[in-house]
């Protein structure tokens, strides 16, 4: 450990969860002592203010981890693949934002607010969750905690920049065409997505879902540590520019209130209860961009018996669902160390 | 009967619904003899096109409806109860799109392809349902019939459109300010609506569900007998121009298979079955726009047991879920007449 700070490598500087990755440390006051900024050689040499100085974009390769304590991936699963060894091998701690690690035993999958204790039993590496798996956690942890959630079903609106910042310049450039009488063109996404919305833009496995879908199941049950709970999940895009928002239904061992899970969301890390009938006003996408909480509310029975509640979320996919999440577990790794 | 056609009645003609009902009575040529364009004093004097003949709209009133067969009310529940009675004693048959009727006993609530039956028992009113209940309706009605729907859980993705013109026309202005670098204001709506996506504008009651959510789940169970019928639905707005899309997870009486589901749709009455999983190519709201038919697809197991089913939906909320299935309770009428 460096006295004034840590040194800290961003991989995939340039990009979409690599930029809030700075804003969040900027944001906590992260003991930065030494900031090196990686990237692809497309992307080396462009320039990134960090805390009111300027960092060049050095070039990912095997060599740049010397003296790194933390370093944040976040340059897609195959540069993780091929450069998280390096990484652990120079002694850093790595957070790995892509899926590429997420479900190997040996590596723990973190929400900081479900499972911090799996941090404990890291080999150098931890998963940064998929953005939906993320978001949905959080909500609904604490009911899991008080209720004992035996199922969930959950759809999706999950907003452009999930896909990156191509992603999000095209629904822009698609609305601005549709203002200028011009026709929509599209080449980021499968389909035009202004206007519209589609099935989740990832293939489509045997079993019916896509590989959004399956990451959603298989993450949730690992970080809950329950790999037969049933989740029936649907992922869809919408055209919001940032955050992403989930309409959950579970159902529960014991029962439930609404009274009693207002409660418990009330005073839950990382949740803000938005639940204000009477003005109409709920989690919404606009609202919860920025926030590093996550929005839950529209809270109600869902069947007669009280053993299901129903509930509707916003969460900053660019936040909880990445950057946020991948700095808390370094947060907390600093904290028990 | 009028021998070349009959004598139709619009009431709410310049509205989204009531523009609607007169390309529908081209597109399928019903037998018009006479047209009565009708709004409120607002709107009357302007000028319709229909069938290349242009028609001045009148204003509505009591005495309209003389000689009219079939009046088809789209000017809202208040309208309706001030006026439907008049065109009955009148001696027309009113299909009525607004909420006032649909529940009452002695009105019979038809979806074609679900009820048709029950328009025998009618008393010169039959009311047309609800948007999303609609389209839900003629999507799932041939799996009930075939495997026995205990439950379904839908989550809604409901166009600007479904609020009338000018809350498309908003989501237009706001998306043109946005291109412009424009403030986004909004009026016609509680929020914003591009680039983001709200809980249902409609007053959420004690039960905790908005009246949208309300009117879905008693207007299913009444159109399909089914009384009591568990339904868990969440209605979210979202910034699509037109078309309704759903997202829905049935559990079924008896074993379901996702081959006897994609048999059966494909030769249902109402549904086009968009089921293209290598290319990603399942509904969306912008193919389902213009459609008659109610687009179907992403079909799988929900739960390892095969007693559930989940599939996404998308029908142009204008046309099937309201001026389709009222010119086709019309068109029913007139065959078994």
């Amino acid at each position: 450990m460096n006295k004034s700070g840590y040194h800290i490598a961003v991989v995939g500087a340039t990009g979409a969860v690599g930029v809030e990755i700075l804003r969040v440390l900027e944001r906590r006051g992260f003991p930065v002592a030494d900031l090196k900024l990686l990237a692809s050689s497309r992307s080396a040499g462009k320039r990134l203010a960090f805390n009111g100085r300027e960092y060049v974009v050095g070039e990912l390769n095997s060599a740049a981890f010397a003296d790194i304590d933390y370093a944040f991936f976040s340059a897609g699963a195959t540069r993780s693949r091929q450069f998280v060894d390096a990484a652990i091998q120079a002694g850093a701690v790595v957070v790995d934002n892509s899926s590429a690690f997420r479900m190997r035993a040996d590596v723990p999958l973190v929400v900081p607010e479900v499972n911090p204790r799996d941090l404990q039993d890291n080999k150098g590496l931890i998963a940064n969750p998929n953005c939906c798996a993320a978001i949905l956690a959080v909500a609904i942890w604490p009911l899991h905690v008080a209720f004992g959630i035996k199922r969930i079903v959950v759809s999706t609106y999950q907003s452009a920049s999930g896909a990156g910042a191509q992603a999000m310049a095209e629904l822009e450039e698609q609305v601005k065409a549709y203002a200028d009488g011009q026709p929509i063109t599209h080449k980021v996404f499968p389909h035009q997505i202004a206007f519209n919305l589609f099935s989740h833009n990832t293939k489509v496995m045997d079993n019916g879902y896509n590989e959004e879908e399956n990451k959603l199941v298989e993450e949730i049950r690992k970080m809950f540590h329950a790999p037969a709970l049933p989740i029936v999940p649907t992922c869809i895009r919408v055209p919001v520019l940032r955050a992403h928002s989930e309409s959950v239904v579970i159902e529960t061992e014991r029962p439930v209130s609404v009274a009693r899970a207002r409660e418990i969301l009330s005073h839950s890390a990382g949740v803000k209860l938005v639940d204000d009938a009477p003005n109409n006003h709920f989690p919404m996408p606009l609202e919860a961009t920025g926030d590093l909480d996550v929005h839950v509310g529209r809270l109600r029975l869902a069947d007669a018996d009280s053993h299901s509640l129903a509930l509707f979320i916003s969460g900053d996919q660019l936040l909880k669902g990445a950057a946020w999440n991948a700095v808390q577990i370094a947060e907390e790794l600093i904290k028990h160390r």
